[in-house]
């Protein structure tokens, strides 16, 4: 398996082009991406469990699962939420201007948009470039990349190769987000792509558990958008068939692997992050106490904050473990590690050396784990640290 | 009816006394404080819903309601949270020393601490402070503010009196906290006191209702702490017996308005804050909707930074409302107004001034109003901005 990150060395699956140019919504940046698979494919994907769903989500949930999808259109700048029936009409048509330039069909065409919600679209840019657009798709997953980001400081690509059943199979993921949701745009999006085979109702259920040990497992400021989405095309061009239970396993490891990477990514890239913090929490009873514990630490601005500063507050983790509902008898006995430095255990302080821990802190990723001591379920979750930089760039944003 | 606010300015109903004193647990401030009923109190308390419950709030749990209360101990600097079988052992210490210095029982006396979550309380200073600070307690509601402060930059102390059956009764509220949890204290704190006559059930119950409107409903920081508790003591002393349906709604009314002011007096002095934020939930379906969706709104760092900045990104606010589940078919109606001016309705922008919005958010409280058409329930709630100071404030504290 190779793994790869970065600009200018992301490949695409067999079968796969994107692109992403200027239409005009922003001044300079790239800000309308296409993808598009050479053959129909199967596709799936998962959206935000936000009950104000920005138009493309409805556009693109309606279709999934399906198995012959050509194509999915992004653009960034506005997010197409909260803008009434005017912008079910503008998604209609950024999706039948792809269609058209793929000479395919509108159902065969998945849309997301990401940007300042309830602006209304400057549609009639959008639709006016995509004949171009659509006739320049190569291998340029990183200018798609980049075309999907808002307030991102770098494009997120991630690409594992892998052999199964004597071929080559390849996985490209694809994301944007500087949190689970931006402070301006509202949007995490993610795209994995791969050239397997699979059943559309394969893709969906094995899309929706790598996202929630990867997407849903990150936070940078504790709020969902209106215009989450990720999805996986397969497009089966490398002749592998996803059937047999070992040839699924391997595979879903690897799309887990490229899910995580483009997650972590995202969270290091948290508005003003200069950490990104992993928060493990082991041996606990079941899995959605341990996903919900790892989660209500990330977003704690307290933690964050800490973190931040260094400084070597433990007490709030211990405060925080019991907003998020442990039970009493797991306080009691349950410990807590920070780099490799273990601070609380059986209900009490187990070190008085708060200068060690300044000192592990200071690295660039901060790990805590905390050992509930009660089961066999493990969850892993991913956030950043809160600077005065975030403050600033959320409050002083003019739309 | 006479509100009043401030230091200097407040009475204590008859029969209560109160006092604040330095032990040496902080360097200067005042750090140990005392209420004294000269008659045994009714008394009502409503605590943390965290797993994770100081010794002090585990006592005071235990006891409540109770109709023989004489005195409520509390000191600052040290949480006695997360300190193990020494936590309980500290503060029954605390408790003892204060029921041998009034000569009664240690099951009439309440505890609360506020302070530094782990840390093990330096118990011998407060229990050798605790016969000087009990011989000086007097009409001194300010002094006890003082010493229950954390991060607080003002004390907070309110008085209403009201005439009840021809006799005057009055009701003292105090408070501290800097928000629902202190970056470093995790604490917020209240006391009512009043001279009306009640029975702890009774007590009981009006404490939970008053609660449920003012303090449960602000926020700094989205966190719940290991020690929040809010007392009500009656004592009697102004010999009005409250049994008749009119007098108990009048007096709730009051008590309700102090702990209202008390609750927005701990979200103006969130750490870091420039603004208030109220944020009123009208004819909504039903009352817990109306409660979540305006707690929900005043916790988001996006609208909070956005206040802040002074920022007019009104989508932000549907995203909110999206996140807090406000069901689809209500988002579609609802009205947002802040500050006076209709921004969105009936799912669409309903302003381009941005620049009035702009003007509006200068003030010092900045008021959202979100109209659900859908039912008769309202619910308000109160945060504060989001400042680099925030960050700062919890970045730089060291233990």
């Amino acid at each position: 398996m190779t793994p790869g990150a970065g600009i200018f060395r992301t490949q695409l699956p067999q079968g796969f082009f994107a692109q992403g140019i200027n239409c005009g919504v922003r001044r300079y940046r790239p800000d309308l991406g296409m993808i598009v698979s050479e053959q129909p494919a199967v596709a799936a994907g998962v959206f935000t469990q936000s009950t104000c769903q920005a138009a493309p989500v409805l556009h693109s949930k309606a279709l999934l699962p399906a198995s012959n999808i050509k194509a999915v259109i992004t653009n960034s700048g506005q997010a197409n939420a909260a803008t009434g029936q005017q912008g079910d009409l503008d998604n209609q048509a950024m999706v039948a201007a792809t269609a058209e330039a793929l000479n395919c069909d509108s159902t065969q065409v998945l849309a997301a948009s990401t940007g300042v919600i309830g602006e209304p679209m400057q549609i009639d840019l959008i639709t006016a470039a995509i004949p171009d657009l659509a006739a320049n798709v190569t291998n340029m997953a990183e200018k798609f990349a980049l075309a999907i980001m808002t307030t991102d400081l770098v494009p997120k690509t991630v690409y594992k190769t892998l052999t199964l059943q004597g071929k080559t199979v390849t996985i490209t993921g694809i994301a944007k987000g500087s949190g689970m949701i931006h402070p301006n745009m509202a949007t995490m999006l993610g795209y994995l792509l791969t050239d397997v085979q699979m059943a559309p109702a394969q893709a969906q259920s094995m899309l929706t558990d790598v996202t929630n040990n990867s997407f849903n497992m990150i936070s940078v400021d504790g709020d969902t958008s209106t215009n989450d989405s990720v999805f996986l095309l397969a497009n089966g061009e490398s002749g592998v068939v996803l059937a047999q239970a070992e040839d699924i396993a391997t595979f879903q490891q690897a799309l887990q692997d490229v899910a995580i990477l483009l997650a972590k990514s995202i969270a290091r890239d948290g508005e003003g992050a200069t950490k990104l913090i992993e928060v493990q929490i082991i041996n606990a009873p079941d899995l959605d106490l341990a996903r919900s514990v790892a989660r209500s630490l990330t977003v704690s601005p307290l933690i964050k904050t800490a973190i931040y500063g260094e400084s070597p507050n433990w007490g709030r983790l211990i405060g925080r473990l019991g907003m998020a509902q442990v039970p009493a008898e797991l306080l009691a006995k349950l410990s807590i590690t920070c780099q490799e430095l273990l601070l609380y255990d059986q209900g009490q302080a187990a070190t008085e050396d708060l200068q060690a821990l300044r000192i592990g802190m200071r690295e660039d990723t901060v790990i805590l784990t905390i050992d509930l001591k009660s089961g066999d379920y493990h969850a892993t979750a991913w956030g950043c640290d809160l600077s005065e930089r975030y403050v600033k760039i959320n409050a002083e944003y003019v739309t």
